[in-house]
């Protein structure tokens, strides 16, 4: 009936390498999106991502559904047309960003009432709305509307998780298209029971895919994983779990260690925008620094992405001085690669059972590197056949 | 011994196709250069730059020596490697910028003092300092350092002629590496017998090619085509001609009617910043435009570049409006697929013998056409086989 289906192809303790078959094609995951807020990852061409290897992208239904109109978009096409990306598509349900509008915005049982970012203007989602702009729109993958809370308030966490409930079900009533996935969400902030009695009841209402929000939004990395740990038992093995938001190369280890196959984050183009660049050891090397000006090497000199194949650091510095446009693009090629091929890689790894060694070695590197500037010279074994 | 030659392989009337050889690679002449000026054409990679069909980029002296620095980009291998570029590359010698510096610049007859736009340091060029850094960044084609005036000025154009002369034989003098082909500038303002004396004598110093400088600089584009009718009639035909920042489609076809060879301009990079596409008619359109909203069109049906292949006019205008940097990387690629394949186009016409007739139906169209937004559908018959 659906054309989508999730193959596990192999596990490696919770690690889970799988196919989740899309209209647009076949995702190999552990798979990392890069983020197209306003239906373009910035400065990056779909080419461009296609080569360094990308096969999904998210795009953001809120910033669509406000510039150009998502009905505007289903007028071109949807959006795979419109932007150009010919692979699967993600959006997400305009949720995580109303409520980031908190003084803007009001929220009642029916749904959501804010005001635009863009010009003030009055707005209201629901969850009927969410994914009537995510039909239109068309990506393969849609995301339930949800309520964000302050991960570490239960009060809040307790009333927006049995709102996002109640919401997942007004979603799934309300979804027409069978060319799109739509998944539930889970909430419950940073607390156990929560998390649990959430994912059990998302689970139960039979959704082709499991995402876990809320995460990423100012709880410690002790409590993101610790909550990943609870959902791996509770949600169905056999469909994909896709982790909101998050995308260190250190939290992309540790979430598919605890069982998450998708992820998404802006953090590889925004550090991009800020001159840096994002290292396979999970450090940085911002290339602003006086250090690089002569410097003839590349930002890795065992990365295979184009920046790296071809450009010194010298260069990049002297395109950030220049205030020249292609720095942002050449470091956020390097940057997607970086978070692109380390979930390729890991999948290799957990095809061949050797996942748990990397990630203890990897793990264990990052406590000794510098995580702001780490020398390249002291990556760890792990990286030997990276 | 040198490595420079230029085959002439077919002429049309007194329009030519040549072949010109450098140490890094053969230009097929009518080229149109796409400008990089801090050593990268702004929003736009070298893989697509040569996916797009260019095969000469400029890059700007004045600019590279001021930041970052010539001995830096020699520290690092030279331009060419620096900047990734392993095709040909052409350097002016810094003269235009530093005489468009007008109010902190002090010219004699050694050289010129000036300020730098940067931050206010105190620089000198001469001639010889000229060749130094043009040198030191090694492209294969580089520029005498000569002196612009306003080109209706008779009596400075005479005296900056003069000068241009006496500076000529200067840096034929300071001229070192053997795998640089130096080209002498000829001035003279929109005078006919300046611009016949000037052509006349740096034709006599024997460089392996020439410029025409001090053109598009406010003179008409009559005094500009008169000025090259004279030109075309002295400099030796069997070398190639550069005409400098000279590069709408207009002055292309007009250009090479003339007898030029080369040329290099920064309208189709900087339109696309300005939000602006090139069209093969000569005409523009501008994407911020409400009309363009809702349009399911390309820029142009009939282009083959990236952008038009893969993207409607609506979506070009969301990223304007969305600020997205991704319409000045896609609106370059356009226009300067526009102006290279132009010239390229012109190449097949004279080597066929076409060209006379192509020049006739295109200048006559540019008539008719409305110059600022013209419809694509009125094209005439010239750009059947474009």
């Amino acid at each position: 009936m659906t054309p989508f289906s999730f193959d596990l192809t192999a596990a490696d303790g919770r690690a889970r390498a799988g196919v989740f078959h899309t209209p647009h094609g076949d995702l190999l995951t552990p798979v990392f999106a890069p983020v197209g807020t306003q239906a373009t990852v910035k400065a990056v061409t779909p080419a461009q991502l296609h080569e360094l290897g990308a096969s999904l992208v998210l795009s953001n239904t809120y910033h669509l559904y406000l510039r150009p109109g998502d009905p505007l978009i289903a007028e071109m096409g949807g959006l795979h047309r419109f932007m150009n990306w010919p692979g699967p598509i993600l959006t997400d349900s305009g949720g995580f960003q109303v409520f980031s509008l908190a003084a803007t915005r009001k929220i009642d049982d029916d749904g959501v009432t804010f005001k635009s970012h863009t010009d003030g203007s009055q707005h209201r989602f629901t969850p009927e709305k969410s994914i009537a702009i995510q039909e239109n729109l068309g990506a393969d993958i849609i995301m339930a509307f949800d309520e964000c809370a302050p991960p570490q308030d239960r009060p809040y966490s307790q009333r927006a998780m049995l709102r996002t409930h109640a919401w997942a079900e007004r979603c799934l009533q309300a979804k027409r298209r069978p060319d799109q996935a739509l998944f539930g969400i889970v909430q419950g902030g940073v607390f156990p029971d929560l998390r649990q009695q959430s994912a059990a009841f998302i689970a139960s209402l039979g959704f082709p895919g499991h995402a876990i929000g809320g995460l990423s939004v100012g709880e410690s990395k002790t409590d993101m994983y610790a909550t990943l740990e609870v959902m791996d038992a509770v949600l169905p093995a056999e469909k994909p779990r896709y982790l909101m938001g998050v995308g260190t190369p250190e939290d992309l280890v540790n979430g598919i260690l605890r069982g998450v196959d998708i992820f998404d984050c802006v953090l590889p183009t925004r550090l991009a925008r800020h001159n840096a660049a994002l290292l396979r050891s999970g450090g940085r090397l911002n290339l602003v620094n006086a250090v690089h000006a002569r410097d003839p090497r590349p930002i890795d000199e065992a990365c295979a992405c184009y920046t790296c194949q071809h450009y010194s650091r010298a260069y990049l510095r002297h395109l950030i001085a220049a205030k020249e446009m292609l720095s942002a693009t050449l470091l956020s090629l390097h940057n997607l690669y970086t978070l692109v091929q380390l979930a390729r890689h890991i999948r290799q790894l957990i095809l061949a059972g050797q996942f748990q060694n990397f990630a203890a070695a990897y793990l264990a590197q990052l406590n000794v590197e510098d995580m702001q500037d780490p020398s390249l010279n002291s990556l760890t074994d792990a990286f030997e056949k990276f």
